[in-house]
């Protein structure tokens, strides 16, 4: 990761330190390091408003370099600030939402004297206006998904399950690139690179709060395939994450084995026509409940609003921001008064389960600028007949 | 799950909370709700001393049971019980190190009066001896596990990289069963199925407390192959994890492109050696510092100690406990005076690491009974030429 490109979202979320009165940022999860170092490593960030950030790492070994110090323990990094003359900060902010109870506790007693914030919704929200090398990084993945996606037809064997179709699309993403790891903000939600939900299976609720669910193969880990065999007159909705460069890409395509219920293409087309009125309206000041209400709106009109986003249990939003993780900043859901901002990049998955039939729709991921949104996932969006 | 079976797993709970004077734990985290209740649901068991387990739901919304109250949010637990005339409990224990510090909070606050207790230690040790059943589970992953590995050969082409060999594997272990997420204890560690480390790779340096590590695809993803080209004369060590039913089965065997150097075989005897002689110690009261230390012995007298659990950075330990995460009670490793008891199940994972040559070694999962251990990962453990 070059440096000017890490500088540029340190510096956006030193901006959001300052309206809150915070001198420093201990980072120490996952992906905030991914965000702020351009890499992962077991250790910490230590982002001062005023002055360089600082590594602290414990592993890998063979990691050098100016402001690069090594540490076995949390406990080396005070006195390595002292050495260095760096002022003890007065509001630090630590990892609230994503530290363990433990961890969170032990690193809060490194700073006794100090006012505690908490990081994440800041550094979630400094995440969520995408610089452009962030977007060029969504651009690629969108190819890679489409590369992916456009040879799902050759994979199909008449008899397959939904598990042994799902098997070589997992492949298939796997040889475009994709990393495999599907990351998901909160401990909670769990999956395996995505679903692949066909006929009834699409209606299965979920423990999670994904879009749809599917009964998945064991109770170890609810969600997507069940291991039914793929019949005729069904859908099978293909929901992968896009995961090729660390950005997680989002994109939903429909595949059919054989011909379906016309029906199923109307409900489909309805789909994709609230796809394309939301995205005409979405530009920078768009309001996403307005977004929402309207999808609301179109498929109650077109008569399909009970089987819109799931039917017992439906999704609660159409569209979520997307980012180092699927489910960042915006939320495109009832009551969220936000207004789209010129680099942020969302999915947008309107989708209607039809009992007997599946799930028909579709999903891509968007950025926008600053006159409206460019599509990043440039993937045909016709049911696909296999 | 049978009940018979999940109760099994609370009373050994509640023996140990019971020796710490806690009357309730409030359980939310996917891996312990597995453990306890059967299946991942987005809520909470509610576990008291005295009384059965109280399950509250958020999702999905078709549970429903005696003893199941279906809930929105946290703080109704507290009116439900009282409704249902349970006590507060005078001391409550909830999982610290699993629970994000915010998510934590929310759920202390609940018991004003209480005191609390960390669940996470209690639980893990709960977990460390295996019921009868979960070491049936263990078997079955291993067989299924050994038939994968056993189909290596008929995916490898000459030519192909490490990548591609990986992905072929990926799919075989799929098509067995295998449900794909490797899960961790420790919100820090990330691998996408396993490793498979081919040549000087084996010896590249990791962020995370795996044996090995590699250098990865990305630096979103630390870990695993890195895209090389296979080639004659280097060792392909595949470690994938065997989470066929949710527990964590353990594996790694090796794979060469043509012949080795005799160096690279006498090596891997060398492991085969220190895993015989360890197995042969291993029965209830063996202490679990003394089969790390006696594995140095051997190593270091074989004229192999540099290279023992990789060169720059090596891992500190020679086996871990095994469950429905990778990284259970016990470890086996310098300092700790822990003894095996019947019903732990653990890795055992001797590994050289030979500069040119890449990983030889071992790796297989073991059962503690009365008398000794049992072995679950049937499988040859001759370096196999592709």
């Amino acid at each position: 990761m070059i440096q000017p490109e890490l500088k540029l979202r340190r510096d956006k979320i030193r901006r959001l330190m300052q309206q809150h009165n915070i001198d420093a940022a201990l980072i120490a999860c996952n992906i905030n390091l991914l965000y702020t170092y351009g890499r992962i490593i077991s250790g910490y960030l230590y982002l001062p408003l005023d002055s360089p950030a600082r590594i602290f790492v414990k592993r890998p070994n063979h990691i050098k370099g100016e402001f690069v110090h090594n540490v076995r323990k949390p406990e080396q990094i005070i006195d390595i600030l002292k050495e260095e003359g760096l002022p003890m900060p007065a509001k630090v902010m630590l990892e609230a939402d994503e530290l363990s109870y433990t961890d969170y506790m032990r690193l809060a007693n490194l700073f006794p004297e100090a006012e505690i914030a908490n990081a994440t919704p800041i550094i979630r929200e400094a995440r969520s206006i995408k610089t452009p090398l962030e977007i060029e990084l969504f651009r690629r993945s969108g190819a890679a998904h489409t590369k992916a996606y456009n040879q799902i037809p050759t994979v199909f064997k008449p008899g397959m399950t939904d598990l042994q179709l799902s098997i070589e699309v997992e492949r298939l993403m796997r040889l475009e690139g994709n990393l495999g790891v599907f990351r998901v903000f909160g401990q909670s939600m769990e999956i395996f690179m995505g679903s692949l939900l066909a006929g009834d299976n699409a209606a299965y609720p979920s423990p999670f709060d994904f879009s749809l669910g599917g009964q998945g193969l064991h109770p170890a880990l609810p969600g997507s395939v069940n291991g039914s065999p793929l019949k005729a007159g069904e859908t099978i909705m293909v929901d992968m994450g896009g995961n090729f460069n660390g950005y997680m890409g989002d994109m939903s395509r429909v595949y059919s084995v054989g011909k379906l219920t016309q029906k199923a293409y109307d409900a489909h087309q309805v789909c994709i026509d609230i796809q394309n009125e939301l995205i005409n309206d979405s530009k920078p000041g768009t309001v996403c409940e307005d977004l929402y209400n309207k999808a609301i709106d179109m498929v109650t009109k077109a008569g399909f609003a009970d089987n819109f986003m799931g039917i017992d249990q439906k999704a609660g939003f159409i569209g979520h921001g997307i980012g180092l993780e699927i489910n960042e900043i915006p939320v495109i859901a009832p009551r969220i008064k936000r207004e789209l901002e010129a680099g942020m990049v969302f999915a947008l998955e309107p989708k209607i389960v039809l009992p007997g039939i599946g799930a028909v729709g579709v999903e891509n991921s968007w950025a926008v600028n600053t006159e409206g949104v460019e599509k990043l996932t440039l993937c045909d969006e016709a049911i696909v007949e296999l």
